[in-house]
């Protein structure tokens, strides 16, 4: 499936601020960046640069004296995702996880796992056996007891906040899914993208958990189909993966976000909860 | 200078576990382990490896049937810290710091940075030009308003409830200095080790900061001299670099620690407090 | 029914202190103290008044120099609780409260209902007619997804975290519980008492709500007859009631509760479960 | 001094709800209503009373079918506060305080001094034998390491939260200081009223502590003159003594607060830091 994503960013800058951007299409064995653009008004040098274990890629600019700042990118990006039955998602022992996994299941500042434990043993234990069926289970618990709600939350927000107040937005989402998750040993990590026919349109954050020897991915929310989501990055929460990191003083002022099916491109709609419910994953891996 | 250290840990096992272990001296440009051992008892298979960025050392292993485990480590470590003048540690700006430098600038799980930040600013901002007077004086505040208290605070305790709260143990004390120092947006890491006639005898935790284009080591505790530290880990804090993480059921029973000169080595002891008032420090890095 | 209770509380004091108890049973519309004695050792000054609102009796006293303190209590206790028809419980609108039951709608310390208003509603809302009906479904919920485990919880503890965190002792379940109720705007509080059988035997804590115009007793744990409880004080958190409030440095070492049946009485047991379930209530109004 | 006070507020009701206001100037042994007017729109009925303790005076009314809901209150009010020296203020031993006072001696809701005990007696403990200066220096703190921001808390903050946050309006200044105070065992309670040219207008919170037998104003926001306020209500915090509390679904649209003093009357202005910095306090009893 071949998709035209597009952002724009627009800041009014108070302080000369050097802010690192996370907003470009990621390059992985089942995602291809076709052809891209990044336009970066008024014209400031800055720098490209990939994170250590490769799952963003970043862009660094010092604003110097400008007042205002605009970042506009666009990409034409290919994506094949794989889809794979649930029955051959089995869970991967602790003992033979891949080294560079072990750190996703630890807890993370808006993913406290640790201190969920009693309540994801108490709700979803029972499936620890079946990964595919838990995940399933913690997807379809954050999604009736998370209401979809703007403004309910901030940037500092975590999981532990959102098991009791119930309302947020999809990053609220995936990290109360991802705490689940690893509170029962199951690797998951945070997952930002370009959604198809996201409403309104916006960036969106999901998850992938690490059942059956790779990445899998699941959306809380239900939002959008699975097979629409253009990666951008992913890492342990909202924290390594945020649209943007701002040192200094800049407010965003006026943000556009666009995710479409290429020109002469058909698109067989996956209902995202069909999707999830007919035991289909998807292999999200980088 | 040289060190023998040793570690003992006893657990009893009530179902079958997985344990990560985080307790072997680590191999770094500045630190050499000429010899080592690791006995685990009953005789498990074990397996070792490194973090994906070579600053922790794991020993995974499966207890299966076993009803208890002891794990004992020895190693005699080779430690040569460069001092450097307080004066050459100046501020690396946000923009120019290496890309795996970056991530020690967001907030974890027991360092919430992103919640600290008037707090900081308040308290230690104006020294924001002088990065080695800043965390010096981030230090003295943590040592004058956190009380060593064992059993103050548990595996959940996190820099924003120290602060308040006042009390905790050197990995408290740690966790808060570290998210003072990442709202300053200085770099700042978790650091476990050997410590050098650590009194009661415990593995040690301590933190880092990135200054001058080096990571240099600090100790909020002033429990050890800093040349007297023999690392074991680094990590974002201790979600990374917990001594042992148990999936499963495993208690511990007993523990014993040491780390001493090797025979026949002087130590010019170096007083932590002296050493840090002097504007000298110590290069820790990797 | 008459009951026999006692408590005995031993204290080690580290330095001059004021101790308020609050162990003495009430004398209530439908509860009689019979005869009751409290000795204190050393012999000290103490004084006993009653809270303003007439639902607690204070002993306060000075240890001046004594190094040890002892309190003894016991009392015998005629209670007669008349059991209401669930269907006569209706709801008090709040415009129709009396004066003194409104503050007993608003937060307090351990029960933080203004943080519970989604969870409770999207749980509890859609009984909120049936008010009856509602504090039992609150009742069963709490029984379901709180574990009785000592020692998991500490004196800081409140009804947010209990919500997610999912153990504790009585005093949590009767927090959580009295929280979700003023959630849906019924008023509840706190009550402590002697409870019959309780093992191990304890000061016991539970929770009345005013519906149907008078105050009805509820017992998330589960633990005892609901008409096996002598009361000895209500409030609205364990912050108003709690069994002793140390100004100063005073260590409880040892302590005995007792509460049973008064000899030549016999016991119609009332098994809590049923008792709720059978929308049988107890009118436990002071 | 006599001043006119007054305030509207005007609410767009979207569900048929009740709401109790706490907006009217209370009668105290130094305060007298003069005069006073309550005129609601549209013309519903409601009801007035005051608290169990007289601390407070409510309107209780019932919106039906209204969409829209106005309050308008006007008062002239002589207040008269004694000035007392702070020599005289000497601490009131817990064995001896009334018993109606004992309870703000307690944790409540956004005063938890129950978490705060060790920071308190770090920064105020050795004052603890002079209270008047303990509270002038617990005034001082807080002033000076809370920042005066709207917007930077919200209807959940509470005491522990500022310690650290640093930020808050006249509601949060006052919940710091009672719950410094509580901890140091000196009784602290919330106290709002309408203040002589405050900036912005808006209702006030300050608190008051029981020093010297009697009940002594403080203010951490020193945003107005401490003689320059007339009492609406007290309470243990801004649970007890909201200015509206709502029940059902009503939000507030507008709202204009006035305090000036009445015709004909000068007012020798009291420097609200020179005030307290002076020793003088006032008495505010009820």
């Amino acid at each position: 499936m071949r998709f035209d994503v597009a952002s724009e960013l627009h800041y009014a800058v108070a302080a000369p601020s050097t802010i690192i951007f996370n907003i470009q299409a990621l390059q992985t064995r089942i995602q291809r960046v076709v052809d891209e653009s990044l336009v970066i008004e008024p014209k400031l040098v800055y720098e490209e640069f990939a994170s250590t274990t490769g799952d963003s890629r970043f862009v660094r600019l010092e604003t110097g004296a400008a007042k205002t700042l605009s970042v506009s990118y666009r990409a034409t990006v290919d994506v094949e995702h794989a889809v794979v039955d649930a029955e051959d998602l089995s869970r991967v022992p602790v003992q033979e996880l891949a080294h560079d996994v072990v750190p996703f299941l630890f807890p993370s500042r808006y993913c406290e796992s640790d201190r969920l434990g009693r309540f994801a043993a108490r709700h979803f234990g029972h499936l620890a056996a079946t990964p595919h069926a838990c995940v399933t289970a913690i997807v379809d618990w954050v999604h009736d007891n998370v209401e979809y709600v703007r403004g309910a939350t901030d940037a500092q927000t975590s999981a532990f906040d959102t098991v009791t107040q119930g309302a947020g937005v999809c990053r609220d989402f995936a990290h109360l899914a991802i705490a689940f998750c690893r509170a029962l040993n199951i690797p998951a990590r945070y997952f930002t993208g370009y959604a198809y026919r996201l409403e309104p349109p916006d960036f969106h954050a999901c998850f992938e958990v690490y059942i059956g020897g790779r990445w899998v991915l699941f959306d809380a929310t239900r939002l959008v189909p699975l097979n629409g989501i253009v990666r951008i990055a992913t890492g342990r929460d909202a924290a390594d993966a945020s649209i943007a990191t701002i040192f200094g003083c800049a407010t965003l002022e006026r943000m556009t976000v666009r995710c479409d099916i290429a020109e002469g491109e058909g698109f067989a709609s996956l209902d995202p909860a069909a999707l999830v419910n007919a035991g289909v994953s998807l292999d999200g891996a980088a």
